[in-house]
């Protein structure tokens, strides 16, 4: 079987009208998640150091970056937004292989679609195309893929990303066939990264090295046309199991898509169970947290192997610490960029409690579920199940909790107007002419639209 | 042991005094083969192709294309430089590692030296470094690594890249070993590629993608300190078996760009001693070609593995067929570029002679060393064993040999007056106070120095 192949030809004939409604309304909540994430970070260190750089070697302004008023080359853009988007590790979450959909694929679309024009259906088209593509390929990898090292976000958005910069740039199947092993050469980003600015560049690169292998191919750059099942391409080389059926399976019928969740909370998802535990127990405490002697908390063995950083130092690290975010959960009855931030990581009240809780890993339990107990001074037990976190796909976040989360992230950076236009605007992308009213009103020193 | 942190305080901390002078002797007979294989490859197809998409991206013109008129930002055009000295597969090797380590390496600093008017002591000793610590890295992981099916001068030299610009940038050993972390994050490229314009690519990128991160590191961009040996990093992840201690054994002691050797014929090293042994039977044959009925050959068995192809259609697929390179060789007693065009891959001539040859894998022979023998239609037998084929460590080219080669390379492109000139240049690169008039030499359209 020609994966590969078979994928590169499904991505170029497909059309839009085959797609389902509700995949359309996916992609639009996927994309207002993402543009929040992106915004949101604009102005983080991360991306002011990567933005010095690409102020050396960035070309001509056919690209902006979201939340700020520089424009670059469409690569660059696209390294930093995708980049900026997963900044506050906030971003979507594809729960089969804890693949960060959107960033390799969105940031390139959107540099793409500001240079070329392209219209919200277009973007919208590409975006789904891509993401099913990125999410088969992790599919047919995951775990053995994952669980030697590699970032799965970044070795399989690549692929993503090429794909659906194929689709935007009108590819035909041979060259978006080698955009697929262009991008098979470029897969890359590797684990032990984590808690450092390079796992965010991991999502940048991939969208700007994906977007870099179809420009490529668009221009007749060959390859491989076995960039996914060859014996020495990525599924053999990269991952020690492989099942490549799960690439082409139900393929035009299932989107992966529609398995796409979104964070309530600003960091790793598999915390999640164990934030919404401590924010429902805050309740039954009734604020009397300096009474807590002991937290104890029963998760899935991922959460401590991925976040288990028992004395975090920088708000970074504390994303990677389910000591920490248990404790700030329960203290501030929230988990969003603020409980996050260097000071509150090292805020002494927040570090005493940190220290009082204990994490048990247990197989039989899932990875969006958490039993947590609180003990308090008085001998007192609050024990609460927590069977499916809020964000997951049994419990998802509604379109009202997305723009409340959009809210939260994009108006300290562009204000409320600039906010609530957007929002506007992606629920009724299909009917843009030009994603240019959203790009301009997520770029605070450009002119709004009218 | 902390391999990386060691690494990279060795290259930072490193004088320039303290190299041997014959280690310089080999770093310019490096470089003067590395402009020799980049220019004579600047009109391929592959490189206008890389271009035409330069041209839409690419930044402030501050780094020249070799052998062209074009200028670009220096990570384009360490790209476009890297990936035309890969084009022939006509560059240097390191035969312990089968790594061509001039590309990635040489390709970042001669962009760097360009805009930031680096002395030639400067390039020769970033290079000397680089070249250095991307063979050690090769050392540690190979051969499993390369088994598996990495394209080990791609993941290895995006480390050399790293290095070699941190020392041109003057990074400082923090900094340094951050580079490391995000040449790790960013080592990729599949041998499942060889033989398509993806192969040089690969070297292009590793090299673009080195100097990439160690501008980021150079502002405050992050990344694990153990890019090398953590747990989830490169040496674990990207190869099944290790043996990290080779990263620092006999650091600045032995140098390893000292076993780098030079290719006589323009295609896999694994061929040379086949093509060798035909090239020196063809002078007992007379010329009598037509009268050979078989070419028997018995070989190391990763010539079948590398260059097994049979029937290869295009020139850039004849270098990866032994049947071929024997044909020709035998033909033309040569093979230099002019033997690896679609024409002579195609000539009738040759396609009968190629159908003709036997390749028969011995474990019992090296790597540089091949049994051959001619069967002509009277029934004699010709018989030839190569015992170190020339380009080999033990029969290395010599400095004339260099030339020879150089001026085959780029005079087509370039004329003989540059050609000379750049020569001339290059045996005195310690002395030049600036890379300028080799790259004004080297680019056509731009005026040749005083």
């Amino acid at each position: 079987m020609r994966y590969s192949t078979t994928l590169a030809e499904f991505v170029v004939g497909h059309e839009y009208e085959a797609l389902p409604q509700d995949v359309v309304h996916e992609a639009k909540r996927s994309i207002l998640n993402w543009i929040g994430v992106a915004v949101g970070a604009a102005t983080h260190s991360t991306v002011d150091i990567a933005l010095s750089v690409v102020k050396q070697v960035g070309g001509a302004p056919t690209a902006s970056i979201l939340g700020r008023a520089e424009k670059t080359d469409i690569l660059h853009a696209s390294f930093v937004n995708g980049t900026s988007s997963h900044v506050f590790d906030f971003d979507d979450t594809h729960l089969d292989t804890i693949i960060h959909p959107s960033g390799p694929v969105a940031a390139p679309l959107f540099a793409l679609a500001e240079r070329d024009g392209l219209t919200g259906r277009q973007v919208l088209h590409a975006f789904v195309l891509g993401v099913d593509a990125e999410c088969r390929i992790g599919n047919a990898v995951y775990p053995a893929h994952y669980d030697i090292g590699w970032h799965i976000t970044a070795t399989a958005g690549v692929f993503g990303a090429a794909l659906a910069s194929a689709k935007a740039l009108g590819l035909n199947a041979v060259q978006a066939n080698h955009a697929i092993g262009l991008a098979a050469s470029q897969s890359s980003g590797l684990r032990e990264m984590f808690g450092t600015m390079t796992k965010p560049f991991h999502v940048g690169n991939a969208g700007k090295n994906g977007l870099f292998g179809a420009l490529l191919a668009q221009k007749g750059f060959t390859s491989s046309p076995e960039g996914l099942e060859g014996r020495r391409a990525f599924a053999n080389v990269l991952s020690a199991e492989r099942d490549l059926s799960r690439v082409t399976v139900d393929l035009g019928t299932v989107f992966e898509l529609s398995k796409n969740t979104y964070k309530p909370y600003a960091c790793g998802i598999v915390i999640h169970p164990s934030i919404d535990g401590c924010i429902q127990l805050r309740d039954r405490l009734s604020g009397a947290v300096e009474s807590v002697v002991a937290i104890e908390l029963r998760v899935h063995p991922l959460v401590l192997e991925l976040t288990g950083k028992r004395t975090p130092r920088a708000g970074l690290e504390g994303k990677f610490s389910v000591y920490h975010s248990a404790a700030v959960a329960l203290i501030d009855g929230e988990a969003g960029e603020a409980q996050y931030s260097d000071a509150r990581v090292n805020d002494p009240e927040v570090v005493a409690l940190r220290d009082k809780v204990v994490a048990t890993a247990d197989a039989t339990v899932r990875e969006d579920e958490a039993h947590v107990t609180v003990r308090t001074a008085d001998g007192t037990r609050h024990h609460l199940h927590v069977e499916h976190a809020l964000g997951s796909l049994e419990r998802p976040m509604s379109d009202g909790d997305l723009e409340r989360k959009f809210h939260s992230l994009a108006r300290p950076i562009i204000g409320t107007e600039r906010t609530e236009e957007i929002i506007e605007l992606v629920w009724r992308l299909d009917e843009l002419e030009s994603l240019e009213p959203v790009i301009a009103a997520a770029c605070p020193s450009r002119a709004a639209t009218a």
